[in-house]
């Protein structure tokens, strides 16, 4: 009878006895010595790190496809020299194996969940590569789950590591419900590739006794213990309805009076193209070149770069791909485990373009990438650059961007003055982008990392509706369109409000774009405006939510 | 024929030779191992440690006054059990003593930084106690000034540590110089207390050779190396003439057509009661309570609390005193030497409020202190909040006072969501009280502990003052005073824009409250609207203040 509300990160319904992974790994005690032989000791630690790499690089294997990138990413973890030195120097200094390792990935540690977004979500894996390893070193099972089962059940976590989740199929899976995580986590990635429900980020989750019959509703981030039958049904039916509504939604994204609104995909890189395309995006609205610049020791040079932007230019004929320059975390945070930054909070350090300003020359080879790619393809390529503070950053931006002959140059508005100031930016740029996330994060000064501030993080603040007013507002003042990249976009009834509060254009990860093109064509722009403006006369975002739906019938016509 | 700005701290003008003191403190070898007899290290480490601490009581003792408190405080640390068990660990695992000291505080370190504000600017007394205990154990000699001069010195550093500066007198140092350092760095702090000008946040300033003449103006935070001597007798005069102006405003804050703005002092206990009173504060507009909160294992008793805040309550009869509730940062801070928090971002954590809505009992003894003193006082006394970022938080907090039995509840406005929602948070509270260092900080994503980002923290760019407008445009909707108690209130310049924005009382650090009322004396309401309204159009931090200058002739009639 209970239900508990969490994050659908993968949509659909699915139902099964629960199977609850408790797993709690061990720390090894601060006190563990070793007997005195360091060099077995070290050899002791360096064969279980080894054996954790085989290990997940042959689950990998065995999985192929997006799990075996990841899982070799993780593999590659477990043999970085830095960490096999660092494990070695505590050795020798009289500390035991299995505190050694988990001690060395301490610093690693923190440097990753200080980066934040895609970086801090990779923590979990960096955590799971380390749990391994103890485990092995202490004679203890690895966790594990069952990879066949009479009935698909729903895999109910703290946390899920790509390990635990690799060689899992729809087959025995019904759905994945976790604690922890996030949209970018790996579970809410696996279960999008696998086409699996899931919800995450649903506190209490793993008190739902193991074998409970649970029903999982990946769009609407509910579960529920114990459904009855004709919950089960209603759910069903309610996707099943939302399931045709959304077929029905085809073409350009626009409200039901005509109304353009692009509605575009966010993309880490070109292996998203597929799922972009299949989803029916115009274009890239966020396209985070973060990517290519992990996993190595120096940046990539101007003709790598510029192949991957082709590639992405190059699925969009005629179409809109904006790209975001590096958004960079300390001073060489682009290795794949950064040096410890000596900033106390990364989060408001020298991050973005300030680091592009104290070290133009990545910025220089990575718009010059841009322009040969765009001079090669008929896609329309505009440039922003991240974290953006005043104009006077956006005014040195633009020109870099026109020195390197690039017709588009823009910048996102994730920083509060930014969106205060908007009409100062957008008298020096060609277009703004809302960078909803981090805005929040640094609009109500909570780490979008910390679960015990997540209701300062909800999109529906009011407080964060008046930033994005704001800075559409003063961007207009120039006739300078405003568009949103941020999650903010890929919630039917906020897309919604934030027409009405006139943004440009929506970018949004791609499987969430068919429930944001059908509720936009089920309302005029002005039910949009009457929605925004309830939102932000509301207190707090329970009441936004409730005031905008309210003007938004097609929201229930989606069972949405 | 240099001239380098930095922050002027404390006022007046001082003129003498540069005394560099250029002592780069050494980082003990990662590699550096006992030879293995770990009880005589740990004794060596100890002793050291002790040495230290004796050293720093007894130069207290000489000093006596504020720089005794300083001084006893660094022993402290130096004594600290945890960071003595922490020592003792290390050498254990075969860690020679120095790297071993370097490496204990390094854990200490983060955690003050990570603070911020007041405790953040500790680091500084931190590291000088490392350092200390570092050169004991190698042999070097520690950082010394001279005692004795020929002629006062323009003492300038990186840094200056207490111990440093708490021998000097007036006759021996003309003035200080520091390229690192803020307004509640000791320097700063002695400073003032010695009535030595001084310049802090100065970079370049350790360029200026031994010996070179000097000229440092501390209102104006200028420092100029070989001036003229046409210069000096200019930067006497004007001196001469500010302090003229200064002494001969008195009474009450008004401007010159008589509207009231209540001048208040900024304190950190009972301590600070002196200063407030010699620079004719009208009451306490900022009392931060966290200094009763330090240096102990437990928070203290009611009794205790309700002696320190009667003790305030008793300096302004009639008067007004707005009491700050715990703005602790992490579980649990307050103990002198804070466990390290797991929070990636301090500053975007766990703190202020939230931390109170955690734990309400660590709170509501503080109210109940508070309502018992104000019951024996004729003060007024009000209660405010911490970093609030919703109306539903300020309406806790406000039960919570109404509970206690307190008449008057109000928040901070640092957070720029409780800037955009003022409207909604004043219709719950009583007053709001902008504090506009964290609030710069979160409104440009900005630490501000970042010297990099100084650009940025400017209390003058556009940004802040359009929060600024926007909070008392809010609390106005329901006739709700907002003030201000952050450092931008302390700039005479930026207090007449403050009033021009409709800010209802300024609250200062004590030192700066007469620059302030002689300003505000000399402009009228229209005058200081303007000046905000011309601030306002600009598009950066400079055109801000040059536009709000224009509009305010008393500047420089009083040489400021």
């Amino acid at each position: 009878m209970t239900t508990l509300t969490g994050v659908g990160v993968s949509p659909g319904i699915g139902v099964g006895p629960a199977y609850v992974l408790s797993y709690e790994a061990a720390v090894p005690s601060p006190e563990a010595r070793h007997g005195g032989d360091a060099a077995a000791e070290r050899a002791r630690a360096e064969a279980a790190l080894e054996r954790v790499a085989a290990d997940l690089e042959e689950r990998g294997a065995r999985a192929g496809g997006e799990a075996r990138d990841i899982l070799d990413a993780q593999a590659m973890m477990a043999r970085d020299p830095g960490l096999t030195a660092e494990v070695a120097r505590l050795v020798d200094g009289g500390t035991g194996a299995a505190r050694a390792i988990y001690e060395a990935f301490g610093r690693y540690r923190e440097a990753l969940a200080g980066a934040g977004g895609y970086l801090g979500e990779r923590v979990a894996d960096l955590d799971d590569v380390r749990d391994r390893a103890v485990a092995v070193l202490e004679g203890r099972p690895l966790p594990g789950v069952p990879v066949r089962a009479a009935e698909p059940y729903v895999l109910v976590a703290r946390d899920l590591a790509p390990a635990d989740t690799a060689l899992l199929s729809r087959d025995v899976v019904a759905a994945f419900v976790t604690e922890q995580g996030g949209p970018t986590s790996h579970t809410a990635i696996l279960a999008r590739a696998m086409g699996v429900p899931a919800v995450v980020a649903c506190p209490g989750a793993t008190s739902i006794a193991a074998g409970t019959r649970t029903l999982v509703d990946g769009t609407g981030g509910l579960v529920r213990a114990e459904p009855s039958g004709s919950e089960v049904a209603e759910a069903r039916a309610a996707a099943a309805a939302r399931q045709a509504g959304l077929a029905a939604a085809t073409g350009p994204g626009a409200t039901s009076d005509g109304r353009p609104v692009p509605l575009l995909a966010n993309i880490g890189g070109p292996r998203d193209l597929a799922a972009a395309l299949e989803h029916g995006a115009e274009g890239v609205g966020l396209y985070r070149t973060e990517f290519l610049f992990l996993d190595r020791a120096s940046a990539p040079g101007e003709e790598e770069q510029e192949a991957a932007y082709q590639e992405v230019l190059d699925a969009f004929p005629g179409g809109r791909v904006v790209v975001r320059t590096l958004d960079a975390g300390a001073d060489k945070p682009l290795a794949f485990l950064p040096p410890q930054a000596e900033e106390p909070n990364p989060a408001l350090g020298e991050r973005g373009i300030r680091l592009s300003r104290a070290h133009p020359e990545i910025m220089n080879v990575q718009l010059a990438a841009l322009a040969r790619a765009a001079s090669r393809s008929s896609a329309r390529l505009q440039v922003m650059a991240p974290m953006v503070a005043t104009a006077e950053e956006a005014a040195w931006f633009a020109a870099a961007c026109a020195e390197a002959g690039l017709p588009s140059a823009g910048v996102m508005v994730e920083v509060p003055s930014a969106a205060l100031r908007a009409a100062d930016l957008a008298a020096v740029v060609d277009f703004l982008s809302l960078g909803t996330n981090d805005l929040a994060q640094y609009a109500f000064a909570a780490d979008r990392q910390l679960g015990a501030l997540t209701a300062l993080h909800d999109p529906w603040q009011p407080g964060l509706l008046d930033l994005v007013a704001l800075a559409v507002e003063g961007a207009g003042e120039h006739g300078t369109p405003c568009g949103v990249c941020g999650e903010a976009a890929a919630d039917p009834a906020l897309a919604c409000v934030l027409v009405g509060l006139g943004v440009a254009s929506l970018s949004m990860s791609a499987p969430a774009l068919p429930a944001v093109r059908a509720v936009l064509s089920r309302h005029s722009r002005e039910q949009c405006v009457l929605a925004a403006r309830a939102a932000r006369a509301a207190a707090s975002a329970t009441e936004a939510r409730t005031a905008a739906r309210a003007h938004l019938p097609g929201l229930a016509e989606l069972a949405l």
